[in-house]
């Protein structure tokens, strides 16, 4: 089998890996139906995470069931199933109460840009369909196993509700699916802070209300002239930097909502201007497993349609050049279909 | 008359200040019935914070009113009233949320110590009693004024619940009065973090069914052990170091709550860190004002007795003794009479 491996920055190769294989009996492995580029695989690709030796990529994934441990129980050979980057036993006290992508038990996930996976604790990460699902729900399908369920994270950490006005900052597809699930929670008025067309386009397909363009302090004062003067009920931070997150938390109503979902990179809070902020922070590693099932199902029954921030599709052998769309801004998501 | 004014670090005096008077037509002036001094004027006096010139001191306060404004409409000579550190309208949008202490209109209080206050925005501000109470209300009446009201804040932001395993971090008049807040709240296990035998006793009278001494690292280990390995349900920061802060979120579970009422010094968040921590964090200046008409019920009602917190009382003129003795841990909370 061949597989992506990341060499170096920005040294992507699709070369020779093992076979995965059942080494615990609570094992399950998949052929990949599809499985894609993740905003958060540029943080190594681009350096600014360094890796010391050639690593395995890829976390987003769905497909068929090809083999199962012994102590497997409710996922079996031929079922189509979707799981997030994070493993679970969806048992444990964490797991219980929804926060599965902590789960005592967790491992993240990363060899999954190959045409077949290895998915450690399968019962407990693993959401089967009743049925083989037809090929166009596909990248719909891989959307929820993590953008689609981190930017519903972000919506629900951030306490959208009916009516709520939110912001989300980060046009990525993190941030496109943040506002999809935001006008799915019946927020009232939702801006897409973004300064690129392709994505204001697709913003405001899924149900951004305003785009504002300007960033840092500009983009700050600009949703303060949209909130008569005191902030957003809601903020979504999907970018993970430090601007983005002072972005986000000044955007805010004092009583208001900041949540973030991406891994923050160099990213430090003052105590002092976060207790002046007064508002509710949330965030972290989404608990995809707890939405799974709710987000198939939308899927399924064409309440939405994620899977557009597929805006490039390439056979998987081709990755390289997919990870190159994506940091030069030339694609915003890039799925990868497996051919072998 | 005369009030407490601070000049310098550990410099605290009872000298010649103006008469209040009313300056705008929102104001009340009130004959004090008690003042104290709070945890967080020591910052100042301790010359962490420092002050450029001789600074008026005291935000806690219930008493008589004397005089409203011509505008004031609810509140009338004769009541007996409590108030906050934070003044309010009480009908913008942010205090209609319940965050009354970020009110588009705030003010600090800091001219409490002292026999008379004006109070600004007095009918949003004060919260007026059916009677006079008697006298041995009057401790308990103070204490809703602020350090009941923060601590009461404290669980509330950390969702404390029936049922719910909560960690106090500091002993302070804060943290005390955190316990006997969820306490009433219903929760079923409660940490308090102290080493000093006075504190754990109230502590422990306030409802804390736990005493951990550890602090820093090993206090964090003693609340795992304590909690299967997982952390506590909700954990209340109520000192505002960078020590505490770390310490309290990293003993909280994934998916809990944190919540931080003082007003932190030198703290910062690092992002990553706070990410997988996976908690939610909220905190900032407490909105007495929510709470106070359910507090001052719970008061009168003798349901509970926050006024156990002040084992010091001193007639106002010797309030430089109050601070001493709060400075050097003689004193949990010191009240003062006013005598002139």
């Amino acid at each position: 089998m061949r597989g992506t491996v990341l060499h170096g920055p920005r040294d992507i190769r699709f070369e020779n890996r093992p076979e995965p294989k059942i080494t615990k009996p609570t094992d399950a492995i998949i052929s990949l139906s599809a499985t894609c580029i993740c905003g958060s695989d540029l943080w190594s690709y681009r350096g600014i995470e360094s890796v010391d030796e050639p690593t395995p990529m890829g976390h987003e994934y769905c497909g068929i069931v090809e083999e199962v441990g012994k102590d497997v129980r409710n996922i079996k050979p031929g079922q189509f199933v979707v799981g997030s980057f994070a493993t679970s036993d969806n048992t444990c006290v964490i797991c219980r109460d929804g926060y599965q992508s902590s789960c005592v038990h967790r491992e993240f996930m990363n060899e999954a840009q190959a045409p077949q996976l290895r998915v450690p604790l399968a019962d407990g990460t693993l959401v089967a369909t009743n049925d083989v699902p037809s090929k166009e729900f596909i990248p719909s399908l891989l959307a929820t196993s993590d953008v689609l369920g981190t930017g519903w994270f972000a919506a629900n950490a951030a306490n959208v509700k009916p009516g709520s006005t939110v912001v989300v900052v980060g046009d990525g597809a993190v941030g496109l699916l943040a506002v999809l699930s935001a006008r799915q929670m019946g927020a009232e008025r939702i801006v897409a802070m973004s300064r690129h067309p392709s994505r204001q386009k697709l913003a405001r397909e899924f149900g951004a209300t305003d785009i504002v363009t300007e960033r840092g302090e500009a983009g700050v004062a600009r949703i303060k002239e949209l909130t008569k003067g005191i902030g957003a009920d809601s903020v979504l931070e999907c970018v993970g930097t430090q601007e983005s997150m002072m972005q986000a938390i000044q955007s805010t109503r004092p009583g208001g909502y900041v949540s973030y979902v991406g891994v923050p990179h160099g990213v430090s809070l003052d105590g002092e201007q976060l207790f002046f902020a007064h508002v509710h922070l949330h965030g972290g590693p989404a608990p995809v497993r707890r939405y799974l099932p709710e987000l198939i199902k939308l899927v399924l029954d064409g309440k939405i349609n994620p899977g557009k921030v597929f805006d490039l599709t390439l056979p998987l052998d081709q990755v390289a050049e997919g990870y190159r769309a994506m940091d030069e801004r030339r694609a915003i998501k890039t799925l990868l279909s497996p051919t072998e």
